[in-house]
């Protein structure tokens, strides 16, 4: 009789994709947070901080954000439609939160959340979606080139597994880059291109890096096949300007290159100079033909100023992908059979939030600017902090949710940390988190230029927090610098 | 200056596998009814019938199936908590649903259904779910080995890309099967090895076929890695003996076989005689030691007698892994940060229903038994209509929600299909279609012995819809064998 005592899946055996995928803003320092933190709730006051504050992910309600009320009526209704029927919903809901509700219950298979959608999500809440993309750019958006998905995550990973074939397969990411790109990639077993964006000029995306890199990775016998760019920037920033953007939608054309886009910071805009375009709109301003730039728009309900993270919608909208191209995704996209009902749902209110004249509106427009222009602020107080610290170095927030700063640590610190045999970022982050809480993600998680060290802070621990949080977070950086100052 | 046309992603150019996945549930007959339902609806009375009935796909609400009242009462008070303020709350929601949310508000981060959770999903949650199969197996189970997902679909495309390396890597799979499996498998690259379910024996899983079936893809080359159980059975509803799985686990532990035990019809027994045990029991009461079975059961909020589908939750239990495994899968989870929080609450909803005592309980327990008992009846309805029908035979739904009724087909019949370049049962399914509205899914779909055919039905249409569903099944049937009789 044959029998096994080891377990049927050694570490040895898995996918090596599996193994070489590395996905920093859930990774070593925030895994030691959740140790710190259990710590902290058994022996209160063992820490010189009473709380572990995340900023590691963009994560707003998770740091006590409060939700869009309009967009919250609207979901209550459709998970309980007895409301509908009853008199004390008048006082509980606005008016046009009733008739919303209604009006996407009427667009749901069954009139039920419950049910599965169309595999790309319910025909009529794609509707609104395009009609939402169509006001924002001004041409015309069609509901059957948009894809609803559970989060933006997985509307990535199904265009990579499209694009993907095996190794010699590339696809451009900016360096710094969010590493769901570089972790998406690995899992499907493609090969990540890096260009690299020039933090002088305030993260700026210059083509002709772009350029020579595209041209580097075609020697070297990689089919590049797409460029992620991502505007605003994660996790640095930046809101690139209309020319940028049409010589990038250019390079792609010329070059044969999927633009894949991602837009979730599309309403995080924080200077007057800039404002979002999307590259569907330069797409559509150069009067390119159809099928002459493919192009994927991604968009989340997880950041904007409503950040309904756990509610897990986001889209994609395909331009310039032939009916079969889209037939195979489509076909993809059933195996799971459709995304969540509530995120479908918000998908299509924060493109149609209420208008001027329903009894919703004024509410809605008070907190989306309060949550907005208080974002605005957070940020500026935080880079002007880390600019008046020593060594250290950071560029304006335009635009998303982060801060990038770089620091210049010094050799005694580097020496310290390769000792210890860690990155010298990480070893800076973990020294901050055991010194103060503050969960900040280190550089090398996004990648960075060589002997370059950054970490990536949010902007979103609550307002009254903030003047707090930047004296702890000076003092823990003089005590550093004294500790280990060249 | 170079120009390229023609577009960045030809057809010939996306990932093979993406081309080679195949998803019948959602396929030709399905698409063919989408446009029939639209031509329904541009001009009514133009066909022999005046709506269409999707029993292609197990999909309770889509047919006006209501949902628990309990579990929308909470998932509402969780989606708006100012709810629990207004007076007017306790005269619309039940004392325990209010309670209940409240309890799971203080689990999420922030309080929030809108912030991302754990990766795994939200802690106590599935401490909740932990309970509640404890409570159902007799055996404790681990928080920390369960991982919610949105929808099984996602739990299932982990452990593929976990186990599947290269085309040999194998994964055994019933035939007939649910296509889920087929398709991760054709995506993540992997070998599918079939073993035959004995149709004549109600479709009995054979432990000697299983067998062979290992030895022969080992004789092949192929690393043999899972085993795929569906109990209950889809689309074959077969309730598995307590014996027969204690053979299926003995093999999976002498053989090194991850068993994957695809327990999402658990609620669903319709005959007294069987009942569902889960696999975790069948390896707890062997009292194998923790590491000599691998076993990942999944459960489903889209089935028993919720189905709440388009909520999409869903979680996986792992047995017998090895920290340093579970640790690769969590960081594959924590790439896509969490599932939705909604399709989270629900699965630790159906995991611990209202008790005894508790306000909703006695109108959460009629509900469920009207659902169940309903069902029972309707497949038991279409069991015999199916039977009735000449050269039809159709085995007992003893679970799930399907039947997978053997039809006879006339040579004229296949002939007639070849002609058209059509499997015989698809030619079949499209007629019905055609004739009646009633959308079935194929045989081929799900695998079948060959040169017999079959359909896929749910037994989901609403019960007063069942007699004269009948009717125009049996008045189609009858005129296609008077056109096509031998």
């Amino acid at each position: 009789m044959s029998f096994i005592r080891s377990p049927a899946v050694p570490i040895e055996s898995i996918n090596p994709k599996v193994r070489n995928c590395e996905y920093a803003v859930r990774g070593e320092v925030f895994n030691y947070a959740l140790r710190l933190q259990e710590e902290l709730e058994k022996n209160p006051g063992s820490r010189p901080f009473d709380e572990i504050i995340y900023c590691n992910l963009g994560n707003p309600q998770a740091l006590n954000q409060q939700p869009i009320t309009f967009f919250r009526q609207v979901l209550a209704l459709c998970e309980y439609p007895a409301l509908f029927d009853s008199d004390e919903t008048q006082k509980l809901f606005s008016s046009d939160a009733i008739s919303r509700a209604r009006q996407i219950r009427a667009m749901l298979s069954g009139n039920s959340t419950g049910a599965y959608s169309h595999s790309k999500g319910a025909k009529g809440l794609r509707e609104m979606i395009a009609a939402g993309i169509a006001l924002r750019d001004g041409y015309p958006a069609n509901a059957e080139d948009i894809f609803l998905t559970d989060g933006v995550s997985s509307a990535v990973h199904m265009i990579m597994q499209l694009l993907i074939r095996s190794e010699r397969d590339g696809i451009l990411c900016p360096i710094p880059q969010y590493p769901l790109y570089s972790a998406s990639i690995a899992l499907h077993g493609g090969k990540l291109v890096p260009y690299e964006l020039n933090e002088a000029s305030g993260w700026g995306l210059e083509v002709f890096e772009l350029k020579r890199r595209v041209d580097m990775a075609r020697e070297d016998g990689i089919y590049v096949r797409a460029l992620v760019v991502i505007n605003p920037g994660n996790p640095t920033g930046q809101v690139l300007s209309e020319s940028n953007q049409q010589e990038i939608a250019e390079l792609c054309r010329k070059e044969g290159l999927v633009l894949l886009a991602d837009e979730v910071y599309q309403e995080n805009v924080y200077v007057k100079n800039k404002k979002f375009i999307s590259f569907k709109r330069i797409a559509r301003s150069l009067d390119y033909e159809e099928n002459e730039l493919s192009l994927v728009s991604f968009q989340s309900i997880s950041k904007g100023y409503y950040g309904e993270c756990g509610k897990r919608g986001g889209y994609m909208e395909l331009c310039g992908f032939s009916e079969d191209v889209k037939d195979q995704i489509y076909k993809v996209a059933s195996v799971d059979l459709c995304s969540n009902t509530s995120g479908q749902i918000l998908a299509s209110l924060v493109m149609n939030p209420p208008k001027p004249g329903e009894e919703s509106h004024e509410l809605f427009l008070a907190e989306k600017e309060a949550i907005l222009s208080s974002l605005a602020r957070r940020a500026k107080a935080l880079e002007d902090a880390f600019n008046s610290m020593e060594g250290v170095l950071c560029q304006k927030a335009e635009g998303a949710m982060y801060l990038f700063p770089r620091i210049k640590l010094p050799e005694k610190a580097i020496e310290a940390a390769k000792k210890v045999n860690m990155a010298p970022d990480t070893f800076y982050a973990l020294k901050l988190l055991d010194d103060t809480g503050l969960v900040f993600v280190p550089g090398s998680g996004f990648g960075q230029a060589p002997d370059t060290w950054h970490v990536r802070t949010t902007i979103l621990p609550e307002e009254h927090k903030i003047p707090a949080i930047v004296s702890r977070l000076k003092a823990f950086h003089e005590s550093f610098m004294r500790e280990f100052r060249d």
